[in-house]
């Protein structure tokens, strides 16, 4: 077996040796090199349309594409036939990275780094920020200990997130389809919303982008939220409203927002959210590097020499 | 015996009953009312000058006053006789919040918010910063992950802030007068400096402020570390050199700086700390907010009706 792996992006190729396929680095921004056009196998990270339109049209022996990305709409909309190929995604390469910036994003928001650095850009000491403070004031959202923490798209990032959270002192609970205590984290179904938003300090928000979630938070779940709540976004932008977004925070409505996505990336020059009350603008910077890829491209070697089912399949 | 307790917080006094202590609310901003003059005991929390002075001039049954600052500089120089009076401070009461606040600084740094604010102001997405990034790059701190990060001043607030760090997995070594191996952090004493801050991704400091602490971060040391290396001072602004910190930030021989602290409080405006390159200017914000001082205050009721050697005694 032929395999193709990609440069952009340093891969410990040694991990992924042992297997009855030979391993071969490629541009993933150039057209297929003709003595590689017979791989049976592709990995993909930040491929260029064009170079996979070309994979697609000349890569007649392809079986199998892994894509390190979790969601490889990439690669989806090339036009493979997706009948012939299998495809498995990138999905749990970076639970980490995004927990960590989605925590970092909280604190942002809790500690007010955002309001600091306003300030620090007028060499003006934002003494309201400083000194003595209320401990943990009812109707805000200024620490996570003690703050009530409701994840809404509770799958492996949540999972990656909640004991950092839980170790701050947070109260935390999920909405996801499949339901139960997971880890010490109660999980309800989003039948459950209107129970439970009135009862959220910080909403963080890791849902896939389609259909099925587009604008799922809307102007009527927004009035759920206590007006100090705060919305973190780090799974696609189609989940949120952003107009019904703007105006509860510039109404005061909402006590913030943080968000790593938008319906339209780059976030246009005109978009309301850059100076809406109370918002953080993160440019999609939480993932962006699969980590441990190698293992996940030798688990699915090992099964697809096996002829068994693929991790993450599409 | 007669205790005085602060309303510039909330307390909740049941947890400090069952002594044998009537518990009297005072104004920290008004002078001692006549009948609460012969208290025995004070407990202080943002006290003016002006009732910490009159205090001292007219309250000559006071035994004892429990401080709920960590560094109770105000009862110290409000001119109290403390060969008479034994003081107690605030230590402890503040390790959480101080704790996570500075995990906040360190992501902010890591993740660079504070950057993409700038970008943000000027409805700019900081696209350099966002989507495919190099993973855990060698000569760059963008990542808790495998960072190394080195606590100098390793007491309470970094033994409360060093398992967050851990978790999300960074390498944690501590520097302190008490050296040894401490809940699995290796700490070492400070002549091991210019061993380890060459081998250092983050130095903490929290250190206190007093003349054995002056400027121990100087463009000596600050040369020891590597030039992608980022400081954050949630101490006291004593312990840096700020013009030697400054320079090294300007001409790129460190990564950055992530400050709660300064020489001066507010920052003069004319402080080059504002604008210098990669500067986080946090305005004393990591404290201020003393938790379950009731406890403290309880135990040291209990050991002071006892006659034991109180907690904290400075």
């Amino acid at each position: 077996m032929k395999l193709l792996y990609p440069t952009s992006l340093k891969l410990n190729i040694e991990l992924i040796q042992g297997f009855n396929a030979s391993l071969h680095p490629y541009d993933v921004k150039a057209p297929i090199p003709e003595d590689l056009v017979d791989a049976d196998i592709m990995v993909t990270w930040t491929n260029t349309p064009d170079n996979l339109r070309d994979a697609c049209a000349r890569m007649k022996n392809l079986r199998w594409i892994q894509s390190l990305a979790a969601g490889p709409n990439d690669v989806i909309s090339a036009g493979f036939d997706l009948n012939k190929i299998t495809l498995t995604t990138g999905s749990g390469l970076h639970d980490h990275t995004v927990a960590e910036h989605t925590l970092g994003l909280l604190l942002n928001a809790a500690r007010r780094f955002y309001e600091m650095r306003d300030y620090q850009v007028n060499n003006t000491w934002a003494a309201h920020l400083g000194g003595p403070q209320p401990d943990r004031p009812a109707g805000a959202f200024t620490t996570l200990r003690d703050a009530r923490v409701l994840i809404w798209g509770y799958g492996n990032i949540a999972k990656a997130l909640a004991p950092h959270l839980v170790g701050l002192g947070a109260k935390v609970r999920g909405i996801a389809r499949s339901t139960g205590v997971r880890n010490g984290i109660e999980v309800y179904s989003d039948d459950r919303l209107a129970e439970l938003l009135p009862e959220t300090d910080a909403l963080v928000m890791i849902l896939p982008g389609d259909e099925s979630t587009r604008h799922v938070l809307n102007s009527d779940r927004i009035a759920q939220l206590p007006k100090h709540a705060w919305v973190v976004n780090v799974g696609r932008g189609i989940s949120i409203d952003e107009d019904a977004l703007a105006d509860a925070l510039n109404e005061g409505r909402l006590g913030g927002a943080a968000l790593d996505v938008f319906k339209t990336e780059p976030l246009p020059e005109d978009s309301r959210l850059w100076k809406a009350k109370n918002v953080i603008v993160s440019p999609h910077a939480a993932g962006g590097r699969p980590q441990n890829a190698e293992k996940l491209i030798a688990e699915n070697l090992r099964r697809f020499a096996a002829g068994q089912k693929l991790k993450n399949a599409y």
